[in-house]
């Protein structure tokens, strides 16, 4: 028996149309360094129609790709709302990605149109010529100086919207059409393309204007610090326009000086970052304190946020800090840590700190190193598998099958969920060492290590054993001037450990290699010690 | 282009799963006068599945049909999650109707189970010959008595759930199948059926769980009066499973003094209700002062709520009420009056005491007398129509055109829609005067008549009119020994309103005639002028 429920379909043309009518009275303040720029909602609305009928004479049509290589700020919230409302599919380029990549994934895309910011072009210009698909770059908010390749139009984003209708009739779309796609940077193989729906951005908005999302609401003003071309920027541009919270974009302003200075004047209620930059906001406050009181509550996410740093803003400047939990196959809001209702103290700071409970739209269970599902407990070390409207099961144009099982997305992440929900993670599935069909924490064993006082740093990876398939290998830098013994450090472990998860492989080294973000390198770790430039020692009782 | 995200349904089994599971700790209350009933969510999970068992048990299969004949308690909220969960259709029989319009929407939904309370049975037991369709009666919360009629197996309902597993492996669902119905009666015609689906009441859930919905969060302690076989308790009890806010259901208590003894002791948060409850409950607080002091925020919706009601609750109790429109046919959540973010004194009481803002997922146009749309400036009157992913596009086994014009649900409300969505209701389609291609509001002659001080009452309906199609009758209550002529009233009203608006037609009569729930029956007063039995003076100037 079917319902007599409406079929009408959740689409970003419905989502434009309400914010910049419903909240058209709302605005856009796009920080410049200097005097902010400052647009409605309802001219955000109409600027959007008329990028949407330049699109269209470009020759944008069908699901076409329209790339943009942008910062936070007007022009790319405009190409947020104009290309999926009219059909097409905004593929939002990572300008931090090595160029071979950039290249690879805008091939992959077929992406048609570029949108460049103008003081992106340092960055672009040398791109240009390798984007095989691309025949037309727009130049947003400057001059395109000499910008030129073959084959390629080459517009100013001003000049082609002028003239040009304030409406559009965004037409009537299937929900489950792509409306929008971000490529993750996996650490093995190519550049994945996830590929949202008008459906799964719908829903994932109203998720963070719930009271268990991030219970975003009207006139909340919201900084979105966190990239437009990282996951959706957490689907805050969205989610504003639908609550009507006015948007602060920091533009290319992301160092902690200016975000300081653009919050003591924007005054933002509500922001999203990645804890390095919070880190950062926490230190330059410190050495050139500012009013930051409009913040009543921030979002943090992307990785595991430090408990010290989430108390230092709670106490220091009595901004409440959400921890939350996600990636961009999950669009990306998985979890969100809010303390249960009427829990106080240290059992309300342990829920806080952990990555939050799972919402009902994304069902998680956790699969234990054997593949079977484990239970619920907040014990069972598995990895988490999440499912639901808003969650990746494929990637664009590569099914993958080792990263889904069966309608469920395996995340990569390790750890426990509780019997109420609530996720904790220990470890990343790759870094986790399966030792005689039990898992190792690699995180654990290096917090445990570096516990000992003559320890500066240490990193756990697997190796190859022939008797447990893998076992741990501690890479040591030692404090200077220290000295210690593996037999020493071992001993040490004993207290906090099982004795089977204790390492027998030990090297000490002058400093733990690193990405380009600060966390250790575990793949150049394996690496070394696969090809022997790595000298371990092994020891036994 | 497809996108990459998910197929996952959205689905009341998996509502079950979770709510009964991460908020397991979560509780429902049922007041019995004496000692509140207390059931865990996690038990009420486990009961649900009982329940299921043994409907399968009496060969409950598909999309069946399963009525309930109940109060707001613990049964009903199981057969609310059981039936929906396991496939089947729950559908809600509104036992304040009259027998014959029972009977004949069991019959015409076909219903083939019936849950009812032991309450209830004097009500039950003689409509049960009427009911052909049903073969099953499983009597809830006491014993069956002497209930028997040919053909149909007589049960106890814990008598059924005993030995039933905890658990069910609810099944997949498309999510636009049918999950519930709920009947209509309407003005005219037999009651219609509006049946909802899986997708409708989930989305709707996570609408009462926005900020800009009811904001329902983890925690809030709901007091749903607002009874479950009215368009479907307005959407709290699935809500507060997937908020996991803890319910607390009054049984058959619904009377002032019960209410407040029962707010006193089980201390809700959060209650939603009609006028009429809360214009009770307020004089019961008047009388018999009572601690409800628990209370936060209270909805209420159903019918216009006048403002000196709102005002009573936040001046003499601190409670914040919310006003809200919706109807059986929107789930019912349509429009929740929110006052503007930022907005202070008399401009947010003016926004507060409207029909509320629209959310993004109800498009509300006006469509004026001439059958065009009309601007959203505030100030064109139309009938509302609305159009949205809970909201119907027919009845069951009826597509009823006169009621949906082309995608859209034709309210039978008349009012204006404001350019920032705030919808503002000034009387029902039935009720307008359509006068030579223009509307006259029955509501606003009617208070503007009542303001002449002679008048105690004053009742406008139309009579059909060979020149203007439609023209206004007043019928007039005078106090008592006061006398006003027509020409006076006449003269009166030209301060206030058009010169056509004017009604020539009067009558002076002892009572208005009112419907069961003290509204002006303007049915009876068209059919006594119709009949000749009201006699009405025409007065031109």
């Amino acid at each position: 028996m079917r319902s007599t429920m409406q079929d009408a379909p959740m689409s970003i043309g419905d989502l434009v149309r309400y914010g910049s009518t419903v909240h058209g009275g709302e605005a856009v303040t796009t920080w410049t360094g200097a005097e902010p720029r400052r647009v409605s909602f309802r001219d955000t609305g109409r600027r959007a129609a008329r990028l949407a009928h330049a699109l269209r004479g470009l020759g944008v049509d069908a699901d076409q790709r329209v790339a943009t290589f942008q910062w936070n700020n007007q022009e790319h919230l405009e190409a947020y709302l104009a290309v999926p409302a009219m059909g097409a599919v905004l593929h939002t380029l990572n300008i931090r990605l090595p160029a071979d990549q950039i290249a690879y994934i805008a091939g992959h895309a077929e992406d048609h149109v570029v949108i460049v910011d103008a003081s992106l072009l340092p960055l672009f210009a040398p791109l240009l010529p390798s984007l095989s698909t691309v025949r037309h770059v727009i130049v947003a908010g400057g001059d395109p100086g000499g910008l030129a390749a073959e084959g390629v139009e080459v517009h100013r984003y001003d000049a082609l919207l002028d003239g040009q209708p304030d409406t559009f009739d965004w037409p009537e779309v299937d929900e489950r059409d792509a409306a929008a796609m971000c490529y993750t940077s996996g650490t093995t193989g190519d550049p994945k393309g996830v590929v949202y729906s008008h459906r799964s951005i719908w829903l994932h908005s109203m998720q963070v204007m719930t009271t268990d999302g991030m219970g975003m609401t009207q006139g909340d003003r919201c900084l979105a610090v966190v990239p437009m071309f990282h996951a959706m920027s957490w689907g805050l541009p969205y989610a504003a326009f639908m609550a009507g919270a006015p948007l602060i974009m920091p533009d290319r302003f992301l160092q902690p000086a200016p975000l300081a200075e653009m919050i003591e004047t924007l005054r933002p209620s509500f922001a999203a970052a990645v804890p390095t930059i919070w880190q950062g906001l926490l230190q330059e406050l410190d050495a050139n304190p500012r009013d930051v009181s409009s913040l009543h509550r921030v979002v943090i996410g992307g990785s595991a946020c430090p408990p010290s740093l989430m108390r230092a803003f709670e106490e220091r400047h009595g901004i409440t800090v959400l921890h939350a939990w996600g990636m961009t196959e999950t669009s990306p809001l998985g979890s969100v840590a809010h303390a249960p209702a009427g829990s106080t103290g240290d059992d309300a700071w342990s829920h806080r700190i952990s990555q939050g409970r799972l919402p009902v739209s994304v069902r998680g269970r956790i699969v234990g190193p054997d593949g079977k599902v484990a239970p619920n407990d907040g014990e069972t070390v598995g990895e988490l598998q999440v499912r639901g409207p808003w969650v990746a099961q494929a990637y664009y144009r590569d099914a993958d099958p080792e990263r889904f099982d069966n309608g469920w997305l395996r995340t990569g992440d390790v750890g426990t969920l509780s019997p109420d929900g609530y996720l904790r993670l220990t470890d990343r599935a790759k870094d986790v060492i399966k030792s005689g069909g039990e898992w190792i924490s690699s995180v654990a064993l290096e917090n445990n290590v570096m516990a000992h006082p003559a320890v500066a740093e240490a990193a756990v990876v697997a190796v190859p054993d022939a008797k447990w398939a893998e076992r741990p290998l501690v890479a040591v830098v030692l404090k200077e001037g220290a000295t210690v013994e593996p037999a020493e450090l071992r001993a040490f472990l004993a207290d906090t450990m099982a004795r089977w998860q204790i390492p027998e492989h030990w090297a000490f080294v002058e400093e733990v290699p690193k990405t380009s973000v600060g966390k250790f390198d575990k793949k150049r770790i394996r690496g070394a010690h696969a090809d022997g430039s790595l000298k371990a020692v092994t020891v036994h009782d």
